[in-house]
């Protein structure tokens, strides 16, 4: 079957890789109808130590359930089936409490995390499959897809950045970033009931998008030039709720520029630092809480599908470009360039 | 008057100052009935820059008022009152999220930021009067006065922390530090309903009280040694919240240790660092969260009183010496070399 291989930094390429098939009794085997390209996937297109050998690439999917292992239950062949991009059983405590992505099976981990499969193939093989699964009650073909698919990462991502950022009715927001997650983080944060939502972003057709998803205002300045506007915005106060799903320091300090005192600055942006401000200066003289993490989408399917199939809210506006596989190099390149926000791959 | 000033690490002297008096409108003069020292005075005393000049210091007491300013509606001459550790209007948008310590007033701030007053003496002027004072319903000589000088900043510090941690029905928590904020901190997440309270601390008379205040278990190993008998006690997990009392790095590490996946690290300690690890492998990878900062006690004054009124709670509990002011450098060494838990001082 064709799967998508990323050698080193810039170097994506398809090709023939062994079968997945079936090899424990809780696995799902699934033949991927879409798939997409992440923002994250660009972070190895950037810095990838080639040494480690060549990396199967994609951790959002949906596709249909070829085969499944005799313990599985909530899935069966002919199932339309989407994937959050984390592996998880569901079941155990930690997943209990709606933190899928730090289950504590020892089969658990994020697709990025498991060497020999992946969601930009022609098929995959999903280990905890009623854990990890959930059945979509429509067609492969529906119109519906993009926005399904969005479940499998960045809409679940977006959302997690409102909720962990306690975003509620009235609240005031900032969002760093006009990527998939940052807009769809401003859909959430809408869906929420947040009052006002501003939107940092450089990019008019995706700022566009995200006015289209209920942002308030945008702030396409950086630094301190952004801070001093989103401070003049907000009566010199700055949000409640800060949603950083951009990853890198700079876009850390942007938030702890524009956050309220009492706020929250919530990140779903990969942290590409681990030591940062966090004392006297930065978080703690005026209580300022930092939250947020891998997003356990599993927890949050269930919760937006309705929206999306009563045609209430429409994540699946964030692809803009789509591909067969053997067009997959050519979309990371433009989606590294920004021509593409999000491209969607239909192997 | 006399007060207390600190000219450098380690000395501290009481001295005559000019009687505190009240300047504006909004003003309270208060002589000083109760009062105490902090830990946090130890920071000064330990690493004071004895070129600013000498400090006057005290941030906690209970006094009797003794004039009011022309705008003061809420208390009286004769009116015995509790003073949080910071000066706030209690009007303002951010008072009334309940973050009194973030006050936007132009005169507020923490006693310790009052140049030329301080808790340590024999009067005091208060600034903001109405939004800072309450009225407390006792006599000056109630044996009731330990505890009630407890919510000007120890049990409300404590507190915050419990409150700012997450703390509810069931919870597990570890409460890092055994100084009367730690074991007030026990005391608190006891109130609010915790399951489990492991006090790490390594004094014994002052993790007897943690117990008698509601810790289940205690844990006097530190670093390593001690974040694995937490992980022990806790099936591995560690818990949901930790609540740092301490300051210093190597606490932060620790709480980094014993948090479980998405539980909450609040701080209610003045982080003695300001950068720290955030990132994917300390905070992100699981959803650890962070909170707390300088008590809004002010805003749990009115809510915790009751308790101390009633009987139900003994905060108090936490001083084991009483001076005069005369006694009270020999406070800050006795204090300093851990042979005192915490100073009640009656001018």
């Amino acid at each position: 079957m064709l799967a998508t291989l990323m050698y080193g930094p810039g170097d994506v390429r398809i090709e023939n890789v062994p079968d997945s098939r079936i090899k424990n009794s809780t696995d799902a085997l699934v033949r991927i109808t879409a798939s997409c390209i992440c923002g994250s996937d660009l972070h190895p297109y950037h810095s990838m130590d080639a040494a480690g050998g060549p990396a199967r690439m994609g951790h959002e999917f949906i596709g249909i359930v070829e085969a499944v292992g005799a313990d599985v239950v909530t899935v069966k062949q002919g199932d339309l089936v989407v994937s959050p991009f984390a592996v998880s059983d569901n079941v155990c405590e930690i997943c209990r409490e709606n933190l899928q992505t730090s289950c504590l099976h020892h089969e658990a981990n994020f697709w990025d995390g498991i060497s020999d499969e992946g969601g930009q193939a022609e098929a995959i093989r999903v280990p905890l499959a009623d854990g990890t699964l959930v059945k979509l009650p429509v067609a492969a073909e529906s119109a519906l897809i993009p926005s399904l698919l969005t479940l499998s990462d960045v809409f679940g991502t977006g959302y997690h950045a409102a909720v962990a950022g306690g975003v509620t009715e009235g609240s005031t927001v900032t969002v760093i970033g006009d990527g998939a997650v940052g807009l769809l983080a401003v859909l959430s944060a809408k869906r929420l009931g947040a009052e006002r939502i501003i939107l940092m972003g450089r990019h008019q057709s995706r700022t566009d998008l995200g006015r289209e998803f209920g942002a308030t205002d945008v702030v396409s300045a950086r630094g301190e030039e952004g801070i001093a506007l989103v401070r003049e915005l907000t009566g010199g106060h700055g949000t409640h709720a800060v949603l950083e799903a951009v990853g890198h320091m700079p876009a850390y300090e942007q938030a702890l520029g524009v956050v309220r005192r009492g706020g929250v600055i919530s990140r779903v942006g990969v942290p590409q630092y681990e030591v940062a401000p966090i004392g006297f200066g930065s978080l703690f003289r005026h209580n300022i809480r930092l939250a947020g993490g891998p997003a356990p989408v599993r927890a949050y399917i269930e919760e937006l599908m309705p929206d999306i199939l009563e045609g209430r809210i429409e994540p699946g506006k964030v692809f803009d470009a789509t591909t067969d596989l053997a067009g997959v190099p050519a979309g990371y390149r433009d989606m590294d360039e920004r021509t593409s926000l999000k491209v969607l791959v239909t192997p």
